[in-house]
This record gives C-alpha cells, sequence and structure tokens, in this order.
C-alpha cells in the first residue's frame, strides 16, 4: 500500500455501468516524510475518506478485494484511513493533531 | 486509475483475434494540475471516448473487469469519461468549459 | 498497452518447460512521438512480429490471455503489430512509409 | 520481491474490515549496496517482522498468497526476514553482525 | 520479462512456510546494451540459474505459474537462463563465450 493525501475529486457521469456509486478521489502519494512524492492516483473510496485526510492506497488487483469494488474495473482503492504513522519512533503523523 | 486525455489513435490490423473490434486510443497522462507527467498508455476504449477528452485509465487485470475487455490480452482500459475534477476546492478542469 | 519497436531476440535453451516454442523479441518502448522512453521488455511474441515492427505489448496478467501464454510464466506479451498511430490529427508512424 | 528495512509503523483503526488484525509497518526500499532506493511501500507483516529488520516484500496479487492477507485488499506482504546476503561473493548485509 | 544477471543470493530462515526450499537470488536488471539500468529484484529461481548468468525475471501473478512457485507469496521469478541476445542483428552477449 502507499500513504497519501486526499486531495481532490473527480466526477465522471459516462463511465463503464459497474462503476456506478463509487467515489473517485484524487490521492497524491507521501512519502514517509509526509512530503510528497510526486505521483498521484485516483482511487475508489471504500471507507469514506474525505479531503485532507490521510489514507492508505491499495492497487491493482487488491483494488477490488473490497464489496464496493469487487469484480469491477478498479485499479486502486482507498482500504484504511491513516490515525497515525512513525518512523523511527518519531511521530510523522497523528490525525488528532491535525 | 490515473488521469489522462486521449491525444491520439492506434491502428493494428494483424492482432490476437479476441482483440477484434476493439478501439486502441492513445492516453497522454495527466497530473493533477492538468499537466502532462510525460508518460502514455495505448488504452480500449470501453465508454466511447473521443479525440482531446479527459478519461480514467485502469490498467493491470483490472483492464479485463469490462464486456468488452474480459479475457482479452488487454492491460488498459479507459473506464469513464471525466466532466471535472477539483483539488483543495478548486475547479482544474470542467468538460462543459471546453 | 505500450508501444514499441522490435528490437532484437532473445535465446534461450535452458527455461521453464511451459515455455518451449515461445519466440522471445526484445522490444524498445516508444513514446508517443516515436521517441524511445529509455526503457524496453523482453515479450513473448504471439502476432508473428519481426525485427523492426512497431507493436503493442500488453503486460501482467493480460500478457496470458492469449492461447500462446496461457498459464505461462510470461509477464509481456506482443498482441498486436502496428499498422499506423496519429497524434492529434498528425499521423506519427505509417508501415506502408517504411 | 525486493529488498527493505523495517522503518516505522502505521495505525489506521477505519479501514476495510478484512483488514482488522493486520499490522501495517512502513518499509523502505534498499538496494543491493544496502542503501535506500528512495521509494518505500506500507507492507501487511506476515511473518512477525520488527523495527529495523530487513525483509522481503512482495506485491501486487502475490501479496494475498498468505493466510493473513488472503482475499485482502493488500498489495504488499512482507513475506521473509533477511538474514543475509551477498553480491559477488562479498556479504553486503548479516543479521547476526547487528 | 526483464533481463538481468544474478549477482548474488539472500538467505531468509524466517518467512512463509509456502517459501521453504526456493532459492533467492539477487538480480541486476540490464538494458540490451547490456548495461545495469540501476534497479534489482529478488527472484525466486526456478530452472537452476548461478551467480554471473544472465537470465529473465518474470513478475507479478506471472511470476506464480510455475511448479515451484504457485501458490506462493512470491512476484519474481527467474523463469529461463539466457544463451544470447542481439540487437539489430548485432550479438549484444553470447553465454559461451563468457
Amino acid at each position: 500500500m502507499n500513504l497519501g493525501k486526499v486531495i481532490g475529486t473527480v466526477v465522471a457521469t459516462r463511465k463503464e455501468s459497474s462503476m456506478d456509486g463509487l467515489k473517485f478521489l484524487l490521492v497524491q502519494h507521501l512519502d514517509h516524510e509526509r512530503k510528497p512524492t510526486g505521483s498521484q492516483v485516483v482511487a475508489a473510496d471504500a471507507v469514506g475518506a474525505g479531503p485532507g485526510e490521510m489514507v492508505l492506497v491499495a492497487t491493482g488487483s487488491s483494488a477490488r478485494q473490497t464489496a464496493a469494488t469487487d469484480k469491477r474495473p478498479c485499479d486502486a482503492v482507498i482500504m484504511a484511513i491513516v490515525d497515525s504513522w512513525s518512523v523511527d519512533g518519531v511521530t510523522k503523523y497523528c490525525k488528532s493533531d491535525d
């Protein structure tokens, strides 16, 4: 999985019908120091993530292992909202501090 | 999924017979600011996308989860046409403005 | 899929027995302007491609969706020979001009 | 698989329910000389790895081939703890020297 | 598949039990000119490859399409030992010359 931050939303009315009802969020990838890596992904939301939240994104066939995305042409899913992470014992992000 | 813009078409008459009837479109990847990332992909079209349209492309095994691409040697599919997207509440693209 | 040009061949007699009979071609990835991207791949040939030809390569599990590669440890397949492609209405490659 | 070093942990209470009980570790990718490559991944732990340990990470659908991750939206798993590695006969890492 | 050279071995006694008996080799990726690309992978060995040999590595789910790796958390496998390769008719590598 990759760490990321929800920075936006994508609207698409004309799409594969199996994608109806899925919310597409724009996620900026972050490194372990919380800096943007320069890449981003559009992920389906399986956990009710919102703008500004730190999330985990699973990609590839693993992105279809949720009730919301099963058997759909979806290659990226937000499957967790991050509360905190730490590196070498130092907290790099803590949601309650936001 | 990745954001992209349809910039061209690819014609291939000699191909795996299961690919007959699929339309191959050349898609330039865009970042969230609408700038080309420098990479591109040839994607099968599952939604009737046309030149200049902003689209979402799903790759890998997820690209085979449409009626058009099921069980075919296809690793990229356009599965949505983008109407608009926004970052931090600011609209970065809106189709009706085109 | 990615655009590429067949630039060479790879010979390997000692291999997984299921790979017997498959032809391995060296493919240089090209961008939409026909310039090498700097990466390459060794792909199994499912369509009878030859040296110098422009091709489409499918990767990952999609590379196994041909009769030649089914259930084999093959992660890249040439599944089409390109006749032509165009960008913004301008022909960037046409086989008959070669 | 990729060589990596466990550098941190990620806590996420709101997640796909199938992910309950999985431990998320932050893994920094290393090259064969033991230098960070600049990328990292959040991997589920299938072998009881701890901070500072050198590990192998499997990604994609292969990350779901463990009892802990089967059928879950998990695209990276630590499936081995590295004891040592050598390049051209020279030991580059040996756990017992740590 | 990617061209690579076996440059080392990785030892891991604590691992997913299904990986028991598999040999992990460190493979340096090479381009078509035989120059290292700067990336490497740890691959399971399905063909009895040894140090210094040029090999082909298959990744992703295709890495599990061998008897040795089936249903295992393995995302890279050496599935062929390269005898030779040529580019534009010029031999770039020939094992018997080593």
